[in-house]
């Protein structure tokens, strides 16, 4: 089964995912709704709400409790979107205007604040503590991990390891949290939970590692915005992280680095990124998530989600977008 | 007893809330590390807490519970003061530098949501399904309310309703609940919680009118900004609308606001308003929401803590500062 087969197979859920999603931030408030549906329109591949429902079936299947779990976290990921584009002075993304870019940082930052409660609203209607929990400590990581996104701007003496620990933040825990709450909610056993959440991460891990070497390999096309626009921004990934202290160009990296030069010579500077030994390195390191995540779920019961997340895995690694 | 003999009296139990709220935002980011103990040490009146606390005695008084519960509910009202002050521009609060001036709004928005997240994690401790959806539905009309705010800036066609709504979300609901969840976590009967409810709510209502009174009627030093700061920033408040519509110097008023000319005119405004009978038409509405908070207390068991609420009631609608 290739991912668009699981995408076709899953439309009706997702589409009843969606109502849940516009029901769930519909308001009166002009500009609330306004700015909430923009987000809701400018779409996304859902990969979250998908993990959900893949995940519950590992356990009593329910899917009319699922689909809130599924909208809570898919509102989250928006949520966290609409506070990062801040961050990022971002005008597009997927092509399109920003909350911020639209309105202003305020209606940005109070929308996400709004989102943000509505997916609270959501998991509160459930009565499993562990539920509640893993979702708050997953919030606390994460905007940690914003935080530390500021700090590590622009910081070329950031470690691999300071790298790795931000986009679990940043990424991997979402979608790790994401199968676990649909393993929780659909009360799947206690070993189960923890091996899709092990799966999640994985996942995770390599689907944002991937993103990162898409920006620097990717077309403007495929990207929906200019090659290179993670490092014109500040944000140092693996593969600009391993060029400048590995790479054979490393030594004239270096130099531009730190005479100041990064930002006159960008575009020499992202093309010495791309020929580079750090985007197979971080290939490499990818892959080796979707390794840990494909061991994760050779202990899972042999179902056929279990043949979809593998699925899922294997696109992650190889996909070109 | 006077309100200093309750804040001597509860200051044993306060001193162990702070502890509570250093504990919930200390963590090794530094930047989050700094600007939290920045807002803690900002201090403020931690008048939620003691909402809590004596709110708790009318069920099964357990203090450990109660302090999360109080400190959940003071992280919330900082975290939303965090994100206000980059809304209004403020540079300073209660005297001191905001954490937007301090650092900048990117970093502001984060604290918020950081301390926001921590907050949850206090509250995801209880088992009460019902302590959470009071906490969840609370939270999206505040952040309504948020949005409610930059529509209705510099917006003199709002009616005294629009103003009175804002003034919930943004003040009366934060404290309604707390009463709330101080019964709610000490098991306190249905009829009780429900009328802590509306104690709660109804002094909430009068403590922000107050407030908006005192940015009129207050001296420089008393408010640790200059009187009028808030039409300054455009927010119209409950005296400025009064003035506007009915006061004898309204055609003058309606002339200046009409021909554009409020900015250049602010002190002459902000005097009409201080001298006009809007000031007394909010006092009196004031004193009519304090008569609401009294008589749900009426119907509360006789207990030492109903008197204590009772002299709060008395001390907020008398309050100069």
């Amino acid at each position: 089964m290739k991912l668009l087969d699981i995408y076709a197979k899953m439309k009706g859920d997702i589409k009843e995912i969606e109502k849940e999603l516009s029901q769930a931030v519909s308001t009166d408030q002009i500009i609330l709704n306004e700015s909430s549906s923009h987000l809701l329109k400018a779409g996304g591949k859902r990969i979250r709400p998908i993990f959900v429902l893949l995940s519950g079936h590992f356990g009593n299947y329910q899917f009319e409790k699922l689909k809130k779990v599924a909208a809570a976290l898919e509102l989250i990921h928006m949520a966290s979107l609409v506070h990062d584009d801040v961050i990022d002075d971002a005008d597009k993304r997927r092509g399109k205007p920003t909350v911020k870019a639209q309105w202003d940082n305020k209606v940005a930052m109070y929308t996400g604040d709004y989102i943000f409660a509505q997916a609270l609203m959501l998991i509160t209607q459930f009565e499993d503590p562990e539920i509640h929990q893993t979702f708050s400590k997953a919030l606390v990581q994460m905007s940690v991990g914003e935080i530390e996104q500021i700090r590590d701007f622009n910081n070329w003496n950031q470690s691999f390891k300071q790298y790795l620990r931000r986009i679990k933040r940043k990424t991997a825990l979402l979608i790790a949290i994401s199968c676990k709450l649909g393993a929780l909610a659909s009360n799947a056993e206690e070993k189960i939970v923890r091996r899709l959440y092990q799966y999640g991460y994985n996942v995770g891990m390599a689907f944002q590692i991937v993103d990162d070497i898409l920006d620097f390999t990717g077309t403007t096309e495929q990207l929906g915005k200019p090659a290179g626009s993670d490092l014109r921004q500040g944000n140092i990934t693996l593969p600009a992280l391993y060029a400048l202290h590995y790479s054979k160009d490393r030594e004239r990296l270096q130099k531009i680095v730190h005479n100041g030069e990064l930002e006159k010579r960008m575009d020499e500077v992202i093309d010495l990124i791309r020929k580079s030994e750090g985007i197979k390195y971080a290939q490499k390191l990818a892959e080796r998530y979707i390794e840990k995540s494909k061991k994760a779920l050779l202990e899972l019961p042999n179902i056929r989600e279990r043949k979809m997340l593998l699925e899922i895995s294997d696109f992650i690694v190889d996909r070109t977008y």
